[in-house]
């Protein structure tokens, strides 16, 4: 079992609001984060493949595959988005980084066999900022 | 003549987007950059101040003012917000990097004699993303 | 489960010396990091939480709140400290990175639960040089 | 037990070639990876030991030791080298990250314990590029 | 007068090897780097382009454009490639970061008016690895 | 003319310190900087030639030169030592980063030809922590 990782980027606008409380209520939780007018990240993604080494390639998972499954099905619905306004699987959750890598694991997760016959996904790790990221492996 | 540089950050979103202009020739322009939803980034903004040292403190200028003066004018501005719709400065201008480059000098330029007596601003860096990014030197 | 991280920085001085131990022993054994006269670092302080979303904020834990616990509980404790002269909870040991990661955890393993009912400490990764680092889990 | 980690770096070309395939295989299957005439990478690797400190000296492992022993061990064998060509251990085997890091692997499993009475290999962290990279923890 | 900035990366293989010489003193003169079966590099590679805004844009280059030449006219050749014989352009010299970097000033030079009226190149930098880079003016 | 980079690193400890004060003064001045028990940094040092390339190497100067130079002259003399105790250079001397890097301009300038005929030194770059750097070039 080897792990296998490949880093995409996404820039994005969003903000932490939760509709069902005041606008007071969320300034006093999100702070400057609940601002109604946005604000944005450069976010990394990075996507962890787990298996072993195909004998006849020395590959786990083609990166290049894993990355063009990472931009189609990712990175083309999220870069240059609103989370909370133009992207239909984050409709109606919170936009934490938290939430957006759980989704993204759900998207991925039966994808990878798609292009893999040695490896299936073991964690997503998304960076919103370079001192704040959170990791998921799925359960 | 020594140059002494001090990294801050903010986040924001933006969008670019000419109002003159149709939405179509918007988008044929700025492609997802006219994304009438938003998108953002994390900024990183570096100071840099030139002088030769004050002798008692071997400093051209004490960076930890330096800092400050660049949080109180400039990230306390930027930090958390929409760049075309809450930032006064930015009014009426076109939210690329370049401008917000050089209005970010306009406000410092007068200010630094405030915090040394023996330096003046150089230039003002601004990263949008690890790798697109601006300098300006004032002229 | 998901596991969210912040990072922190500090500066500190200290030297690797077993006072038990005679001059020789302590520079054979540990080289240039046993200058009586100090030396020092840029340190990276990483804290893993892990734990399911508040389903109201889409937060494991605040990473403000977090950030400050960091701050108030860790940093102010040690940056521009001497680990061996100025940090009563190293008094008494060797400063090795090591040692400190793990008295950073005890000090915080008890305080998540005051900043958040949803996750808990899982682990402290601590950075003496982009090319030295630990990291301790607790057990 | 704490997990304590050492990045070094080396560079070297290599091709992802099977030599039992066709040309026209391996240019569909690797792409520009399989350019005959070799291309290369900066390297990074991080090799992590894990185990409780040493109590008179702090230390799981003497970090200047682990570098020491990966520089003997690999960074000799690999450092402006050619995979494919100039390798002993990697002769016959695919040139891939994964094949790369299990190689390393064996390497050093068993040479641990010369330089630490506290320590085990715990993994092996190859980057090909920043954005593409395996670990390996040898099972 | 306004700087903007664009990194792009590849990797390539490469020898330093002057082919006037024997092999002795290649090796005397380079030493690793001579190697005859190559090593190789993740190259970055960053464009400065100097001028004022296009009042319209607020661009003095639209960085997608500048990225997309960049692509077209210098990665597209370097990219996975062998220096010293894989590229037209660097036939018959040395294949130095110093040389490199020249000649990617001159395919440039010319072409930056395609893309933009408001600007022209300032300056190539390339990178061979992190600790290792130079940067050409033109003059 | 092409400007061609090294980095190297090292780590000491140091304070902010003007014998000519008061301990309240220095305290007001230079803040946590004063601890008269040290703090310290991990330190980035690049150092820049500028010349042509030699036409038989393509180079301005030898990268590894240059490297074992700075190694020899300025490495060896700051590394694992304390800024205000250790180092002869700067004795009498306020161990600020403008000041240091001065000092280590005045070693380098005369010795660069001893490794090049075709390069001279072009400027002296120290990074105190990865936000806070000084740039001098020797006038």
């Amino acid at each position: 079992m080897i792990y296998v990782s490949r880093k995409e980027h996404f820039n994005a606008a969003h903000k932490l609001y939760n509709p069902n409380w005041s606008k007071e209520k969320n300034l006093e939780t999100f702070g400057p984060c609940a601002n109604e007018n946005w604000h944005g990240h450069n976010y990394d993604l990075i996507v962890t493949i787990k298996g072993s080494p195909d004998p006849e390639t020395g590959f786990v998972v083609d990166l290049k595959k894993l990355s063009n499954l990472i931009r189609n099905e990712i990175i083309e619905r999220l870069d240059h988005k609103n989370l909370n306004l133009d992207v239909p699987f984050m409709a109606g959750k919170m936009a934490s980084t938290e939430i957006l890598a759980q989704e993204i694991w759900k998207i991925l997760i039966d994808k990878i066999k798609s292009i893999s016959n040695y490896g299936m996904l073991h964690s997503v790790k998304l960076y919103e900022t370079p001192r704040n990221y959170v990791e998921y492996f799925g359960e």
